[in-house]
């Protein structure tokens, strides 16, 4: 089926999103109260105690999808209004698998400050703050600088992402039999999902797990001297010492993380990797290799993006949950030990971890409400609540 | 009934708007369709061919409810968060009345500049912004510097009132015998509503109606030597000669609009106007003079904005029309002509006018079917469309 076309044709025809009445609207008396005069007792209390908006308009659940257009899934830099379908089906899957109201602004700037100043402007009326498709590195100086907006502001393509990896990893590693600590992990790009999904993991293994990042140029080592500042970060983080391509890289790996580009992963490569292999190729919509291929070469465990392979690593399993656990508790922020909790909770969805089923199937409600319980509990624990 | 407390308790219960999803959704086949992969062609389309962007998204539908919460209502400043129950009641009326997709953008600043910055970062998903409760004459400049946007900018509280009063008004001076270019007409309020509102009349009237304008201090006149720039302009469009306060500059007045402050029009002043008067004592909740009272002292037609009263004066009456006639047609703006369009859509509405019947009942969602079309037609025969 071209799902292109018919997300085209879909279009023409519909909005897929749409701001309906949630009570019945029939009577003068309706008018009264949910317009004029009765809103005016709202807008006083609140007034009087500006907290109390949380408790009585859809601030409490609802949340902006913020986008400026510069990164949008794999086509790059298109701009606010192409950017726009993307976020409304966003926010379809938002309504869908956890209830929230969350609406898109794609925005006609992608200035830094720009994009900063005009997200604190519309905060009064949101709840939280998902940024999506935003370039590197500039997605991680804007998320940085709008946590202290009272209400949690994430970047999709960062935290979530790396929730469901780990997730993924965590149940193929014990298909495998080895231990997140004892591991080489190669992860090819270091945009936003690889970096957050290096720091993600070695939150998890407490700083144990050895990761070796690679972007255009090769591996992250202390030889290189073009080095971004995120970059020199994560060399930081994962203190690599070993340099060269992706080939020598990959040599004696156990797992291979790529979040980068089409067929950059050769059938050698993984021949040449550690015995019981996991392979997660997730650029999409064509992985850096081809499953079946990377099953052939020896690879244990393969995941992918796409809904047509066993193992879809998909943000649909994590970011529903994460915000239905925030805004239920009335969390400030989302921390990595609220990622951290929902990536546990998604790899616990499954009972019984095979090398077909190391994630829960996309269409599962139960995995959201799941991954919201856990992200709630250690967000009060954590403290960082209202 | 007490309205207020109703109204905090059914928001205590739950939102009265919601983000929902307007198609089925519940296989993997429709996730690939409404998101990831189909989505990309979509927004492959839209990049190529930007305009496309009104046949495939939300943005055919979607208005922004923008509010500084300078001037919510009869409250004054209450802020942002304060005035978000208010655009959530609009919200509704967009989505009954209009069945537009309308959303509240509640602002964390006043500052003329950074509104109008933040508005132009937003506009890409949005088919227009509907400016309400901004304070004059902060409003004025920011609905005219907005003006450039490619999509539709109208500030609710000036033209969307200007459009029923001057309905109203059209009907009222049929119930009297009288005709537009001979009355004497007092406007009470020089802010937001009563400048829009008188500059519809003289638009409606080609200028010939006498108008004097009255503000805190007295008329606006020739005399005047503290005006304001918006305040000048409205006397160079009234050329008003005759100074006083509000009781010298009622004598003799065939209409009298108050959009300004509770009971400042007394029984005495009414008696002194011209046989067969007008009263439209729009301030609310609690009108310019005691309806009764107005008509005790001979006012033959009175109207308020209470729904308690006959004849109600309310802006529901005019902006979902509006704004649907500008949608459904791709309106680029909202001019006189549309709006001078929908307020005679609006009088024609009533069959046959009556001191108790000048308006229709703000029930009535015929109004705004009425209305749409009549603004669609203007704004294709001005050529303001895309």
């Amino acid at each position: 089926m071209n799902y292109g076309l018919k997300s085209i044709e879909t279009r023409k025809k519909k909005n897929i999103i749409s701001v309906r009445p949630n009570v019945d609207f029939k009577t003068r008396g309706d008018l009264s109260i949910y317009y004029t005069p009765g809103v005016a007792a709202v807008s006083k209390k609140i007034a009087e105690n500006p907290k109390s908006v949380f408790d009585l308009t859809i601030k409490r659940n609802s949340v902006a999808i913020v986008s400026d257009g510069s990164a949008v899934l794999g086509l790059g830099n298109i701009g606010p209004g192409a950017a726009l379908p993307v976020m409304e089906g966003k926010a379809l899957l938002f309504s869908h698998f956890a209830g929230i109201d969350a609406w898109p602004i794609c925005l006609a700037t992608q200035d830094t400050d720009d994009i900063v100043k005009t997200v604190e402007n519309i905060a009064p009326v949101f709840g939280g703050i998902n940024l999506e498709d935003i370039a590197a590195p500039r997605c991680f100086e804007i998320e940085r600088r709008l946590q202290n907006l009272g209400i949690p502001v994430m970047h999709d393509d960062q935290h979530g992402t790396a929730a469901v990896v780990l997730a993924g990893l965590i149940n193929a590693l014990q298909v495998v039999g080895k231990k997140i600590e004892d591991v080489k992990i190669v992860i090819s790009g270091a945009g936003a999902a690889g970096t957050a999904v290096a720091k993600l993991i070695l939150g998890y293994s407490l700083g144990r797990t050895r990761i070796i990042m690679i972007d255009s140029v090769g591996a992250i080592c202390f030889d290189r001297s073009d080095l971004s500042i995120p970059k020199k970060e994560l060399l930081e983080m994962t203190q690599n010492t070993s340099c060269g391509d992706l080939e020598s890289i990959t040599k004696e790996a156990d797992v291979f993380i790529g979040v980068s580009a089409p067929r950059i992963l050769s059938a050698e490569m993984v021949k040449r990797m550690s015995p019981r292999a996991i392979v997660f190729a997730l650029a999409n919509p064509i992985p850096e290799i081809d499953p079946a291929a990377a099953r052939v070469a020896g690879a244990e465990v393969v995941a992918t993006g796409r809904s047509d392979y066993p193992n879809q690593i998909n943000n649909v399993l994590a970011f529903p949950g994460i915000w239905r656990g925030a805004l239920d508790v009335g969390a400030t922020a989302i921390t990595q030990g609220m990622i951290l909790a929902a990536a546990e909770a998604i790899a616990k969805t499954v009972v019984q971890p095979t090398a077909e089923k190391i994630v829960p199937p996309v269409l599962d409600r139960q995995t959201a409400a799941a991954v919201a319980a856990a992200v709630a509990r250690v967000a009060k624990s954590e403290g960082v609540v209202r």
